[in-house]
């Protein structure tokens, strides 16, 4: 049997020490760390980007199908994507949680393990945080600090028209993770003694529970000298995303359905779901893939990286937000993108 | 009849935009605010300092006798508090707030209002946030962010056997404003007609419900070159942070009752509720005040200003953590003072 201790017997001072004791920074900027009033950071000639996300049970996870450590791990990454779109590179978090006593200190050591893990992974210091009892629920509030040279971030604002629309990795695959453990939840409550083949929906499950931040495809925009003109990271779908960069920028855009990257895994899952896989990409969200537009002079210089998919470009904005079908049919593009398929 | 606007009706996005259109940025550190991945600020040749606190309801505050515009102005000067603290001056802050469908957009409107007070008075910008629906309960999440010059910030583990200790303003109002309002509320609930008369306890509920934080005491002491050797707030309690300040310093110390300032409003208020006022000081919490240790040497600085008072010095670890009480009688400071005196 697994061992089970009561958080309420370190109390919250020992359940900080607990958990934060083996800490060790990584980098030079975070000068003071967990254990006081506030941390001190040094990110002398840098300017320091700053991103927040609450979570809360039962709205943003489900924790019948979300082991903790993925909880965790997914906590920071969905915040240092954030820094990353900035075209910044994340260095410290800090951590609060709200948690209620049907959680045992085990639970709370897995979920962070998890942090810990992405931290280590991404090279972030953890600097500080809060730990509250909640009445009801988990509650997760990661806040993440970054460092760019100065003027050097990326808004949302500053797309140009003619620019690219590019979009690194794959969509939809979150939603289906999401649509398909939905799935098995309910089947596991109607019969519990049904196991889940979870094997053949491996990718879509691990896009939905342990996604990437992609510091990847910052430094190869750094390494190959491109500065996007605008980023930000995918959460709510691809549809939604890009409305906001045209609205922002108060551009108008195409984008092209053959060339949306969507992964042969989702295909094959949508397909299982009778749902449709630019609709899945369009509206699903929580890919965290970046979405930028950059310059068509640079347009040589992607062929080497097969993880950038160009979608589309940036047009005036009287021409509206326009995706055109493989089928050539033109839609408007709308916040929930299927709605123009219906 | 007060109009009612579900949230529902805006989205988040068009909430987001409702609470933040009026915002103008205060500070030139401030580049990129609220409305892309992440907020860009420039602290170029200053430290940056960061804190964070979760606040849940049912946990930290009840709303039956909390005003939202109350709870939206605690809810910063609890945050800027911890910077200050530092000795650093707060420039930014993120606000997550979540939010149950009980509330009515006139209600956020009514928090914010007490938010951007505070703002304004301490010349904070608010450069960013998240805002989602919570299952049960009002959920409240700030990360406040500050500056200081280089290695200037004051840490808690750096007192010096034979600093003098020392506290700002005055202690226990706050734990009576909420003995107050606590029992006002289970009349209340018991006999609704009786109407409660706030009028007496109006300095202890002002305490509990409409904190400040203590710029003005950071100020004199920059003005008057007093650089305390450690500092923190009290937000729980004199001695639970003197203990702190011990720990982290590997040191002992002394206080005398006699010295710890509380005011003839909360004295009056204790021997109503039949408490030891000097307890309500030392276990009270939610004042707010600044705790510090510094140099004998700068002792005749302090003249000046009666809002800060000497209760004691620092000693070697070996001597313990005292409190010499009016009486003359030496007792052991715990984290629940009143413990001492029972």
């Amino acid at each position: 049997m697994e061992s089970r201790t009561e958080i309420s017997s370190l109390g919250e001072f020992g359940l900080i020490e607990h958990l934060t004791k083996n800490i060790e920074l990584q980098n030079a900027s975070s000068i003071v760390g967990v254990g006081d009033d506030a941390a001190v950071i040094d990110h002398f000639g840098k300017q320091t980007v700053i991103t927040t996300d609450l979570l809360i049970e039962g709205v943003h996870f489900d924790l019948a199908y979300t082991p903790l450590k993925h909880l965790g791990y997914k906590s920071v990454i969905v915040n240092i994507s954030d820094i990353y779109a900035m075209n910044a590179l994340p260095t410290q978090i800090t951590l609060s949680l709200g948690i209620s006593n049907r959680f045992s200190l085990e639970a709370i050591d897995e979920f962070y393990e998890g942090v810990y893990a992405a931290c280590e992974k991404y090279a972030v210091d953890l600097i500080g945080g809060d730990t509250a009892s909640s009445q009801k629920g988990f509650i997760i509030s990661v806040t993440a600090i970054g460092e760019v040279s100065p003027d050097r971030f990326v808004k949302r604002s500053t797309a140009r028209k003619g620019d690219l629309i590019c979009c690194s990795g794959d969509l939809g695959g979150a939603y289906l993770g999401l649509v398909f453990l939905e799935r098995e939840k309910k089947i596991f409550l109607e019969s519990p003694q049904v196991k889940p083949d979870l094997e053949d929906q491996k990718y879509v499950i691990g896009r939905l529970l342990k996604p990437e931040a992609r510091k990847d495809i910052i430094d190869f925009l750094g390494d190959s000298e491109i500065t996007p003109t605008s980023m930000m990271d995918i959460s709510d779908g691809l549809s939604s995303e890009i409305l906001h960069i045209c609205r922002q920028s108060e551009l108008g855009c195409v984008i092209y359905e053959e060339k949306i990257p969507i992964s042969e895994e989702t295909r094959n899952a949508a397909f299982q779901f009778e749902l449709d896989p630019t609709a899945c990409a369009l509206s699903g969200g929580e890919d965290y893939e970046l979405l930028f537009t950059m310059s068509q002079n640079d347009h040589e210089k992607l062929l080497l990286n097969e993880q950038i998919s160009v979608i589309g470009f940036m047009t005036e904005p009287e021409k509206g937000q326009k995706i055109i079908t493989k089928g050539g049919n033109t839609f408007d593009i709308t916040a929930q993108g299927w709605n123009a398929f219906r």
